[in-house]
């Protein structure tokens, strides 16, 4: 051991909790867990370390190893603390595929670690909540999991002036993008990565890719106008893709239920290229200051592909994290006063009394349901009341040596000040 | 990426939780925070990974590596994932020690990892309770911590007859071995150490300990004998000592208030040698077949010392596993039936309804609080009856196209299997 005294910084990139911070979080997580599960959505968790092949298989050796923190035990197994949910839940749903009765409407809100330099909204420790439905494979659980997105924020009190989703679908993006450059599948795939690519990387650039690819600038000039385009307009141009009817068909109903005010169609949302196979959408905030993607999901086919052979189960989901959501609700002054209208009790301690006395009338307040502490220790009145205030306590209960005669004890409520005789025996009865 | 499939299980000594599991440890970890929380507890939470170091200092490089799971970050960090929460807690306070409310009444529910076989009642990952009071050097605080134990006990339905907390005092206990072997506080420390193995070790090898550092066989009788005697008896052996003095106001405190029915006197908790310094506690199931210690805790001095010179945070509490619990609830018949008595409907999906006037059923159950989902996919009735069985939903909401016309829909009770109409407009109601 040596004397050098140890840092009291967490590790880079992560957080510590203290009662202020975690309260907010309880009550983050827990409005998340009772808007999902009032739609029936249930909840599972994994280990936080799995073996790292989960990883590579998925994603690649290079990208599995660089993002992870990864180790190899006394048993030479090669593990990683997870960095995304969904190869944990395609373990356990392959697992028991025959168990479970698909669909399965499925959340979880794990911690996760990714090795990534630290910048606002990304942490190398954060948490996900991750919904999905596994095992439908209709428009209907596209639309159920659209609406649990909204439901969530909406939660929060969130309106359609804060956010909006942002919806394509994967197949119709491909469609168009064969009907309007008059390439084949493979071609059009070459076409789609470099489209994905358009609003990172300088136009010029853009152009130039795109007439490598034998595109004229009539086509590049058509695939811009899809930007500006409705959703009428954008898949009335291939009217017999199956891509474009989800689409049609997803917005109808969105405009049925009244959901569409909360939406838009948005041909820039593609995410990535080979996991998605369909409907794929993208929450943004709306607020000027923080305009940007906070989530986003999509449908894809073989989940369980990786653990047992010829087996589909198909999913569509979302991740969202909880930095990106915590900013979006600060942004929008959405996080309650949590300490307004609880009623939190402190029996003050006088040397005058018996300390079973104390112990005995703290004990009454909580049978009746009453959160309330006793202070502990010998500090004078003064010192207790600071204590209250700071510790966020809304009553002070003063019973002295005369008070304990009396049988009547003094109620102090610390926000209005006022001071209120209250009997012993009816104390728990005053504050219910 | 290789052809061979991956395995569906966990890592060895972690375990996944399915929804119904799920459902279980949420009901259990909210069960603790309710309670903790009436007594004015208040939650926090640290990072998973940790600075190696942290633990090093605390237990030696040795034990340090070998119990976690350790490794190097690419900036040369060596880290640890956490194996305990004591550290971790002790840097938070040691970071805000002008800034935090002494004293501090603080719990958390982390998951760690510690590199062990897996047994019964013991894993690789695992979450632990672990409940402190920082800053109160008194009794006050004592006494708050074990009356919390009980509490979070008595939450679950446990009683007397089913756990006991048994009790000793550190400092007691030294003082009365100086008294019985007449060696000074070095010696005394030495003669510990062999007591504090007492039941680990054959008898013979235990007194020929004894005898080597000088114990005469009555000495070592005079030892055993406190194992039998009540908290009055063994106190008055050494009247003067500060320990028989905390140890018995605790034991009269626990008397006048009634807690001292789950409660005994123990000379065998010892808890260790260098760590505790005052009241030291362990809980004990009483049932037959798993009569064992589940947890413990007690006093000790030195909280912050590693991080800030010359200051002085004492600390008093306890840590209890997931693992360890959850087997006293099932062993004692304390887990409840989770579907029993909650309300939660399937909306069933006939082809001759629009899917709009199901979206629409479904979100006003929701508006008024009821959870409720739709059936996804296009199956049978009777299909659909068997997933609402299967997924432990209450009632089936059954509008076909003659329902939807005549504004009146069947409810099936599916406990009772009772079939009610109900207008549309008054849905929610029937379920309130």
């Amino acid at each position: 051991m040596s004397n050098t005294l140890l840092s009291t910084q967490p590790y880079k990139g992560t957080r510590d909790f203290y009662p202020a911070e975690m309260r907010f979080r309880n009550w983050f997580f827990g409005k998340i867990r009772e808007t999902l599960e009032r739609s029936a959505y249930e909840e599972y968790n994994a280990p936080m370390v799995e073996e790292l092949e989960l990883y590579i298989a998925k994603s690649g050796e290079e990208i599995a190893k660089k993002q992870t923190y990864n180790f190899t035990d006394r048993g030479d197994r090669q593990l990683a603390i997870r960095p995304e949910m969904t190869p944990s839940v395609a373990r356990m749903v392959a697992g028991k595929m025959n168990e479970l009765n698909m669909p399965l409407k499925w959340f979880s809100i794990p911690n996760m670690y990714r090795y990534e330099r630290p910048q606002r909204g990304r942490l190398r420790e954060f948490w996900q909540l991750n919904v999905d439905i596994f095992g439908c494979d209709g428009f209907e659980a596209d639309m159920d999991v659209i609406e649990s997105a909204i439901n969530v924020l909406r939660g929060f009190g969130a309106d359609e002036t804060m956010f909006k989703v942002h919806i394509n679908n994967r197949r119709f993006f491909n469609d168009i993008i064969c009907a309007i450059s008059g390439a084949d599948a493979e071609g059009a795939k070459l076409v789609s990565k470099v489209v994905d690519k358009k609003n990172k990387i300088p136009r010029d650039v853009y152009e130039k890719e795109m007439r490598e690819l034998g595109l004229s600038d009539e086509q590049i000039l058509r695939i811009d106008a899809l930007y500006n385009m409705s959703v009428e307009e954008a898949t009335a141009l291939c009217p017999d893709s199956v891509g474009a009817k989800e689409l049609s068909d997803l917005f109808a109903l969105l405009g049925d239920t009244g959901l569409d005010k909360y939406c838009v169609f948005d041909f820039g949302i593609i995410r990535g290229l080979d996991y998605y196979t369909g409907t794929v959408f993208e929450v943004f905030d709306e607020s000027p200051e923080n305009n940007r993607a906070m989530f986003g999901g999509g449908r894809y086919d073989n989940l369980v592909g990786l653990f047992v052979k010829n087996a589909k189960v198909s999913g569509v989901g979302y991740g969202m994290g909880d930095v990106t959501l915590e900013n979006f609700l600060v942004t929008h002054n959405l996080v309650p006063d949590f300490t307004e209208g609880n009623t939190k009790v402190l029996v003050a301690r006088f040397n005058d009394v018996p300390y079973k006395e104390y112990i005995g009338l703290t004990a009454s307040l909580r049978e009746a349901g009453i959160t309330s502490a006793l202070y502990l220790g010998t500090k004078k009145f003064g010192k207790q009341i600071d204590y209250a205030f700071k510790e966020g306590y809304s009553h002070i209960v003063i019973m002295g040596g005369s008070e304990l005669e009396s049988g009547t004890v003094k109620v102090k409520n610390l926000n209005s000040r006022e001071e209120t005789e209250v009997k012993i025996s009816s104390l728990p009865d005053f504050f219910q």
